[in-house]
């Protein structure tokens, strides 16, 4: 030790200082053996991204979907409504949206101008812009939730208008009461990924737009009598199947990744906790759809199979994380023994949501939320009760607002001339398919 | 230094010691510069969720691929037993089938509920439940392989009974075998990440169903012989083409992160070898496929160069790490061509498997194993051909015997008329397609 | 610290260096927390083999956008194009691209075969297999820009050698001009992750291939006038869409992870910015097609708007890191607006381009290009000039002579007869659609 010694005596006293800043930071990093700094930021940086990335599928997923359930000729114009709603709620929420969500005062309702950084600094623990690309793959998905309702009449730019407000203000409003510190979360709601602030959201979002519109031309009688709906006959089943799937898998990334970080032992086994509660809800679902259709109406129903996984996995949302496997399971059930009631609900009181979006994501949203106390011990009923109730009460009264101005100001529904025509050749002037033999 | 050692003097004992231990530590840690083991435990985890999810994709990949191969009438039908086999599967591999494979003692037959946890001691090296849902992905595979072969004329929940039987019994049982360290493992049979435990294994299971339900009405004469298979199209190229691709893709997880580990320099170096192997195989199965049928039947057959694709990345499956990347693509190229006269023969056989499951998943999955030892030097012929010949032969006599029960009890096969109307409308009640003009 | 002291006079040697040496490295490495080198060397591999896959979704992006833009006739040849592409360029730029292009010398024009290798070296900071999977993806996606433009009219064989030639030759040859360190990048040259040398390279191939090949019968009059659109339908919008989705997802690896490391601070950060840029440029180029094609036209155009998307998304390659954000969708909205006039300008030529590659690809790349220097102070106007049409002439040009030798050679169109029938009957025998109701 003598060579170390007298070089230490010609060492500056920067690192002498630095060695004993060693010597008290070993107990806690060394003999612990834990992740440097540097390494949570990546961490948690690389979680938003891949998380990201995989909610970004959920655009591609609720494409498909809603193109394969609508009928033939408003294809090209539900594929139009989502990759545009995709680009405009983008670019409103990094506009306005993310400020008002994220810039809320402790228990306050509304946020300002004052929080976008680029969030270089290693002591947020994550990159400002990646927070940024995961929170905004969820208001597309927010928005998503209403295309797909208001479907085959909507004209598609009034559509874009109240995709806009829904990025740059109803979403974020509600979203930020809770993610963003707002007086939701001080009043102790819980909703982990979103059953409410995304899913009930923009299902109550999606029932204004479904009151406000008027159903499809024939789809019910005069007095609201349930007709045929060979019609209504959707255009492809393998397309809304790969949709599903998209979703399902996007969901990995959209309940997994919220929990906001990977860079230590705890984050990384809540992040694969809840991947397996997620995944088992969704099968719960999926399991449940066809079990129900089989038993009351003698086939296994596809659509409801597809639509009992979604709700499923709506339903864990608000809590995947807390619950043993068995429980998200009955929760995943639940969820889809509710979305197949809501949608013979909804039929039975004439509203024509084109692809079940209120009862997979608002009625099944609502339920994952008021379950959560059943696990977790930090909510009460009442709080969820209320939590649901505001954003939901909110959502729906704003946008009946948006979509009854735009009625009245732009017009919202297509002439009858063109739904008879189809959307695809009225509004796009490109038909879906042109397949030949 | 002198400061330093007077700060010595007054140090506890404990951070004396601590510093000793580091510089101890110090020669494996710092002068190699190595990850903590914290930092380990989130690589490894990390690597089972994004192997999961991208391995999921393949569940996707699988139900694309069968959806566009069937004909229009059993599509709807093809994609019900699709998502909820992959339902199915994954509930009872979480209640049962986890832990036959994983709780075998050494050199046993079966293991006992003896090991779910969630392991979330550090000690483990990654998190229990990531690791759960990686392996529940690789069952979900295994089942999709049966449901393309018997595609058509088998009724939907007998099926999802035979993939409970699967996912719960059949699968995990044999796969415990060797990943479960049970007799095979310590018998020194290889197979990296499942030619022969997950596709071979299928595969089998495929060839049992195809013998126990028959061929489909007309599909061959009344001697076994070819008829025009014009009746028989498929439904949509462009759906099986996406399918392959997402089946690749998942690949890169499926192969990849059967490494298992990701924290450390060799394992990433591993895993980054066999995703080059598995890309390297992909591609010269594609070209074997596309230059067989030119050269053989003058034109270039896109089912066989997406099955070739598909056949050589069973074969590199076994062992994706030692060969060199010419032998990878030599490997691949063989699977390919074994695929292309494995579909022949089972044709000439009278055997209807509808998507080619048998000779891609089968036939390449138990050539690619028996090769293992042309590139890694701890295998050898005679045992690679014991755990080919034992799964193999395990796998399709309980699936035999389960096809049959089903048969003699609650019925297997859908009846003539609902075999000419199409399982859609006869038994899921919802037409694949409505394309109108 | 005497403990310490005394065991130190017993220590060994390097025991002792290795504490010196400890207590330098200290300084960057404790105090600031940094990442060890392992940690840095799994992160980078880690983004190459995650980037590799998100790119490798491109592949199939591109297969489901060029299968919906073609007539029926000619999608399953188009698929096989597709998937037989991305095996052969995978395969030679395996075997030849990869040296030619990383193996330049300093400022030179051509590389040799010196510099594949395992890279299992720690000091490389990555591993050599994850960079060569990162990379051959690419040269997929600019070989994938030309099936699209030639489409249903090109024999497929020859076109396979033409992308061999484009991924052992053409490709690595310009490409290392920059990325391998060859005379471009001496020069000062920027191009980040590949508007010219990937996206305007593919582009002016695709010119080349469309000159040389000529229109499909029918498409125009004898003397160029255009003609109805009608017997050219898309076959299917929604897999158009798919594709577009896939490609934009893919985008998130294409440019983030070309930051080529991800190890550290800087590294996470420019990649998460990367991402803001990229989808926020897609955003607006999405935007833009969807406002051009109303405000002309009337209708709102979906393919006009997927285009967008893609075009903004090329443009904002070549510079996605310096760029804040409402730069990055100038930017993206002016690709989109050069792809609409450019695609307009192409049919006035009576030049076909079946996909639109040219105009996205080409004309969006190389405005991306040159606009470079609007935020990045590095490069300047000239330098962006010359590069890109050092490689658009170069690309054009080789290309050009290898379309036709093939021409004169084996042929490169089929015949008449054939196109009339289709390719798919014609050449690949296996129709892509068998839809009944």
């Amino acid at each position: 030790m003598k060579y170390a010694c007298q070089r230490g005596g010609i060492m500056k006293k920067s690192l002498i200082l630095t060695l004993i800043f060693l010597s008290i930071f070993t107990t806690s990093s060394f003999a612990e053996t834990t992740m440097s700094e540097e390494g949570q930021y990546i961490f948690n940086s690389l979680a938003f991204y891949i998380g990201g990335v995989l909610v970004a599928f959920m655009a591609a997923g609720f494409c498909m979907l809603e193109s394969g359930l609508v009928t033939t000729k408003s294809v090209s114009t539900i594929a139009a409504k989502n990759i545009g709603k995709f680009a405009i709620c983008s670019i409103v929420f990094f506009l306005v949206g993310y400020n008002l969500a994220y810039g809320i005062p402790e228990g306050g309702y509304i946020g300002s101008f004052s929080i976008w950084s680029d969030g270089t600094e290693m002591g947020t623990g994550y990159s400002g812009h990646s927070d940024w690309f995961f929170q905004t793959m969820f208001v597309c998905a927010t928005a998503s939730i209403v295309s797909g309702a208001v479907a085959e009449r909507i004209k598609i730019w009034p559509f874009f208008i109240f995709a806009a407000f829904m990025a740059g203000l109803i979403y974020p409003i509600s979203m930020g009461w809770q993610w963003g510190g707002g007086w939701l979360s001080t009043a102790g709601f819980s909703d982990f990924a979103g059953s409410t602030l995304v899913h009930a959201c923009g299902g109550a979002a999606a029932l204004a737009g479904v009151i406000v519109l008027g159903a499809r031309e024939g789809r019910f009688g005069p007095r609201g009598e349930k007709r045929s709906m060979e019609p209504f006959a959707a255009s492809s089943i393998p397309l809304v199947t790969l949709g599903t799937f998209l979703l399902w898998f996007g969901w990995f990334g959209f309940n997994g990744f919220s929990q906001l970080a990977m860079g230590t032992f705890d984050d990384v086994n809540a992040i694969s906790k809840i991947a397996v509660n997620t995944h088992l809800a969704g099968a719960a679902g999926t399991v449940a759809g066809a079990a129900l259709t089989r038993l009351l109406n003698g086939k296994t129903d596809i659509v409801m199979m597809l639509n009992g996984a979604l709700a499923g996995l709506v339903a864990i949302t608000a809590e995947p994380l807390t619950p043993g496997p068995i429980l998200a399971m009955c929760i995943g059930a639940m969820g889809a023994v509710i979305m197949y009631f809501g949608t013979k609900f909804l039929e039975s009181k004439a509203l024509d949501d084109v692809v079940g979006a209120i009862p997979v994501h608002m009625f099944a949203g609502i339920f994952g939320t008021l379950v959560v106390p059943l696990s977790n011990n930090d909510t009460n009923f009442s709080t969820q009760f209320i939590g649901v109730i505001s954003v939901c009460v909110f959502s729906f009264v704003l946008s009946y607002a948006v979509f009854r101005i735009l009625k009245e100001t732009v017009g919202l529904r297509i002439s009858k001339s063109a739904e008879r025509l189809g959307t695809d050749k009225a509004e796009v002037g490109v038909s879906a398919y042109s397949i030949r033999d």
